[in-house]
């Protein structure tokens, strides 16, 4: 099946991929870095390639984050610290990155391990056999909107220590999250020796064998003998120490064979997208979209136990969180169903979090939280794990954690960790316009307070339960009911502190001006004002059908079924909808409530044959740590989980047949006479038995089992109801 | 002036001064470790030591902090990780601390420069001639009240390099101000080679070279020849990385020669305490604690301009600021005063640490905020430095910081950095009962708010004077002015947020339960309690008094200048006056208020006779950076400085004269027919005439000039108004 994964998918357009090699979850993710200012670096031919950073992440938007430790191999001098080239050709596969140099004709080859890069530079006769090591650089990013968000240079030191070997390290701030100084720490190790090694600080090249950090940049200029065609380097990684690196490239590649790691790598994909295995007769378009989907899923977080510069307590510990807003929809699902023990490691990792950095993260990357989004959505991926029977953590613990999140405001701008606006949401059961996306939040707010409501009442606190599921309502208090627009009546619209509905509103950013809202209203005109305005990211016909967690109160103050129908149709239709972006994932699924499944399913057909495909823009939005990736793959499976409830929705799949491979047995995905004129789902049968409803529960799957849905020209009487009554775990 | 300098003062008793040398505000603070207990690390004999760390606080309370890289040479066995030992002889002196073990019979000195410690190990014929690296030590304290506040272990990593040299790492969290990890990277260097090197891990010993972090302590064995009778070895430092220790090692010690090192520390001090020159009449006692107060008052914060792993943005970077809320009224102000260039210097570090950490800090170590333990005390030293006309400062920067603090409130446990509470000072006008240190908060914001009126007012800011004008009466909302006790009426005391005024309140920890609140109640009955209950560190007689900056307004709500006398003279008779600790620091000069510089006087000779000496008890509580050395420095001149105020109070010296050497000029300080009889000041002369006020100004003094204290037996009409009209600056 890997021949099937395709790592281009995504990587134009939105999507934002990082096309270079990884293994699951491994914090070496090397990758060329084009002209220092795309979120994971790489950019299409025929953009120049400043050399190849050791650390990427994957899918983001916003100011970058890492791109450290940049590699260049050149020909053509050993007096220049620099050496943008530009791609003649290029190989992007699964485990293999290589490319060849118009200037110099070098081709460059990379694989890699956990926590390694393993490069094989082949070098044509002429010119210099050079290599830069460039401990200075990171991506930054030019554009005005993303000034708050730069990364900063902090510093950095380098040292040839033998005739093989360099270390040294980076040292930079900054970023999309605004994170604290992070270090990243590098052991270079080649095959073969250099004939002449030089150093460089700011602009200075010199004879020296050391740099020390100074506060600025530094690197290292290698030459290789005339004679050697073929180089390989080893980049060992580490955020403790030079020590650390140099040990764990010792550890991973005792070795120089490339196709050996290569190989290794391709073991630990195997084993993974192997728990997912679609049917021989899948078209090899789908086959491609669903296995690179799950490989964008698994690429983050990343695994950093035993890296953990702050605090040392035995526990795992992830991060890289790009963010829980995005993935606590669809990634995490996947994980804790597919790699429940992972799913148990990243829930035990945000315990850790917690109880060090005093805040589960919503985001996290370069060991410190942010940026927050929205809700505290790691009480909706405890509240996951909680239902989803995942083993090995202290609930008490995770209790405490999600009430740090309900009861202590986070301070400063309240945009690295847990709920701004606490305060008054806590005191007056809204909040209040002025309070930056006080909409989005309202409606996440409720969503995490059913999760901590889900929580409370699986451990018997029935005080707690009863006081978050009353918060859980509290999106109400933000609902103009009689608010009409487009035929569809009650938003989430400003509301102030007096409780009076304004029609007019001033801007939360200078000059301030006042404007009117509406449902359509759409604040973020550069990226920026997306924090300082009412909604994040959306608008209020997005926003206002973002209760998963009471539908049918939603339904009833929409006006009630008939009502509702009408604006989801227009949702859809105009469309409002925007399957870009998170706020409006869940919306295609709110059809069930209304005993429609078909038109779920139509809706989500529709959406992927138009915005989804196998080729390089083949993400509609950014994959945010395979968000999107796994939006889509949860969907061809005919199965969506609704983040923080015990239920799976079902629809029509688009694949002909899946089995997961899971560690209670085997879940057989079947269709049975599937066409295009058969697309509708006529009926389920679960395990042998008709199954009316149009949802299942964690257990249904993850026990093993078989679900088919047969297929027809029109709709079945089938998913009239969502769920049987709910039985004893 | 040096041989008046007694390291031993403070040394034993309350004061925990660090006793090992040190340059003024440098990095290296080399001193013996005994049993790994004590906030400075030694003790006196015949207390085991374990070694000597580099890096060490002084004059702290509370968990200890640092105490990294631990050397200890041995004789006995190159098969143990641990040697410690008792020592038979110990020799404290500026710039030198020796010791002989008894053990072995090894003899250790030490000196050091800004970031190098240099030792030198003269070992007996027999035995082994080992020296031990500890990567994995630090200060710890065991006492139950210090759980919280212990430093917990991340990692190290150790390397021996050459048959001379070995680096590494150790990285800490946690300490008094439960700080984020922190790591001090060292480079050991020795004169002779080893014959013989082993690293350990855990509990392993091996002969591998190097040992990487996994997360265990490590550290190094050393052995030389047994024909080399002595050793030298330096120990760089730097909290950016190995190569930087080395780096700072060469730059600063460029030789082998402990004499020239050595001098070249004393020329250092030299040059800071020559600027307070006293008279030679001065009996040799006075000398000793005038000299070692201003040594003391030195060594904090520290100098880590160019050592900043958390940005680079070339301004000074000072901290290990232990705390503000100490130093900020006496320490802080001796700097302004001898040292303005260093003045300037600090609070351009403190505006750093507000643009990158956003909020000013009040404790900070370990690059790490905190502990706030009252008010955002950096609000007065940057009123302080304004009024007093540092130059080279950011003051837009500096309003922004301060309105941080004075807006936007902090989160999480309020407790490192900001005001806790803040919302209710904001809404409320005070801190309702149940907001932790409700008691001595309202005084200190009130203290705070009005240094940012003064700051708002001389920047033009009138809409702001006027608000922070208003916020300093504050404390008048917590002053429950029936209240009466002792004779005394009209107190700080608890007040709930309807209003009314409690006589019985709930305690704030477990199991809560009541208890009635009068003005010496003081909760603190072990340390942790001191967090959280109404007073800190003191009760209602204390801080009820703390109110410098409306003297006249204080007296009235007193009740007037008739019961302000009483009370005042119950305070010191009873005495409630702890000058052990900060809170009661400004009393005394609260009789200046009411005309009566003579009994300022009288109360402060005794205080110093009575608490203060020349020998190793002879400071009566923590030095706190030097924060009650000042006190006693300014008080024995005769003045006083109250910070956030253009003003230092002038009362009897009690130093027979002493000369300021400023940049401003020369300042005398003269008395006139002083004895034991002739204590009282009959008149003064301020530049040759007749100067009737009990203050001066800044400027008076920073300008240069001679200020007589005209002495006799009885006090003279001398101070019945504190200042002459204010003149425009």
């Amino acid at each position: 099946m890997l021949r099937y994964v395709d790592l281009t998918i995504g990587s134009e357009g939105w999507g934002n991929v990082v096309i270079g090699p990884s293994l699951p979850f491994g914090m070496a993710k090397p990758s060329p870095d084009c002209s220092n200012r795309h979120a994971s670096g790489w950019m299409p031919l025929p953009e120049p390639v400043d050399g190849f950073a050791q650390i990427h992440l994957s899918g983001t938007g916003g100011g970058p984050k890492y791109g450290n430790v940049l590699l260049q191999p050149f020909s053509d001098s050993m007096e220049e610290r620099k050496h943008v080239q530009h791609r003649r050709s290029e190989n992007i596969e699964l485990g293999r990155y290589a490319c060849t140099y118009e200037e110099s004709g070098i081709t460059t080859e990379l694989t890699v391990s956990r926590r390694t890069s393993l490069y094989r530079f082949t070098y044509p006769e002429n010119g210099v056999h050079g290599l830069a090591v460039d401990a200075g650089f990171f991506l930054s990013l030019d554009e005005d909107w993303a000034v708050n968000e730069r990364q900063e240079f902090v510093g950095s030191e380098i040292q040839v220590l033998s005739d093989r070997e360099v270390s040294g390290y980076t040292r930079i701030r900054g970023g999309w999250n605004d994170g604290r100084a992070y270090t990243v720490y590098f052991h270079v190790t080649a095959d073969h020796p250099f004939t002449l090694a030089r150093t460089w600080k700011g602009d200075t090249i010199s004879e020296d064998l050391w740099q020390e950090d100074s506060g600025e940049q530094t690197g290292a200029l290698l030459q290789f003998s005339p004679e050697v065609q073929t180089v390989q380097v080893k980049v060992g990684l580490s955020w403790l120490g030079c020590l650390k690196a140099r040990k764990n490239a010792l550890a991973e590649i005792p070795h120089w064979s490339f196709d050996t790691t290569r190989e290794e790598l391709e073991d630990s994909w195997r084993a993974i997208l192997s728990r997912a295995e679609l049917d021989a007769s899948t078209p090899d378009s789908l086959k491609r979209m669903f296995y690179t989907g799950l490989y964008h899923a698994f690429l983050l977080p990343v695994d950093k136990t035993g890296e953990n510069p702050v605090w040392n307590d035995g526990e795992p510990y992830y991060e890289d969180f790009y963010a829980l807003w995005d993935t606590f929809r669809t990634t995490t699902p996947m994980m804790m169903l597919l790699l429940p023990e992972r799913g148990s490691e990243f829930v035990r990792s945000l315990l850790s979090i917690y109880r060090h950095d005093k805040y589960l993260p919503d985001g996290r990357s370069g060991h410190w939280n942010g940026r927050t989004q929205g809700g505290s959505n790691a009480d909706i991926v405890i509240a996951d794990a909680w239902l989803k029977g995942l083993s090995g953590i202290d609930w008490d613990l995770a209790l405490e954690a999600v009430l740090q999140d309900a009861d202590v405001p986070p301070g400063g701008n309240q945009e690295s960790e847990g709920r701004g606006g606490l305060m008054e949401y806590n005191t007056l059961g809204f909040l209040p316009y002025g309070v930056p996306r006080a909409g989005s939040r309202i409606v996440e707010y409720s969503r995490c307070d059913y999760a901590i409501y889900q929580l409370a009442k699986g451990l018997g606190r029935d005080d707690l339960a009863e006081r978050f599921l009353r918060q859980s309502g509290n999106w109400k208090n933000m609902w103009r009911s009689d608010y009409e627009y487009e035929g569809s009546r009650g938003f989430i619209m400003p509301r102030n502190r007096d409780g009076s509905w304004p029609d007019r509103v001033p801007g939360l950013t200078p000059p301030y001006t006042e404007f009117p809202f509406t449902p359509v209203t759409y604040e973020g005109w550069t990226y920026s004002s997306n924090w300082d305005c009412f909604f994040y990211e959306g608008n209020s016909w997005i926003y206002s059908l973002c209760i998963p967690h009471d539908v049918p109160g939603l339904i009833e103050a929409c006006g009630g079924p008939e009502a509702f129908r009408r604006r989801l149709d227009t949702f859809f239709q105009h469309p409002y909808f925007e399957v870009s972006n998170e706020p409006s994932f869940f919306a295609p699924c709110l059809y069930h409530w209304l005993g429609r499944p078909d038109l779920t399913g139509e809706v989500v057909r529709e959406t992927i044959l138009g915005h989804f495909s196998d080729r390089a823009e083949g993400l509609p939005g950014n994959d945010d740590s395979g968000a999107t990736s796994c939006w889509l793959d949860f969907h061809l499976m005919g199965l969506y989980p609704v983040a923080g409830q015990d239920l799976y929705i079902l629809h029509a799949p688009l694949l002909p047949g899946v089995t997961l491979h899971l560690d209670g047995g085997d879940f057989r995905i079947r269709t049975r006479g599937q066409s295009e004129r058969n697309r509708f789902v006529r009926a389920v049968r679960l395990n042998g038995k008709d199954y009316p409803y149009s949802a299942l529960r964690h257990r249904d799957i993850a026990r093993g089992g078989e679900l088919v849905f047969i297929m027809g020209p029109e709709p079945g009487p089938w998913g009239k109801e969502i769920l049987p009554p709910a039985q004893e775990h």
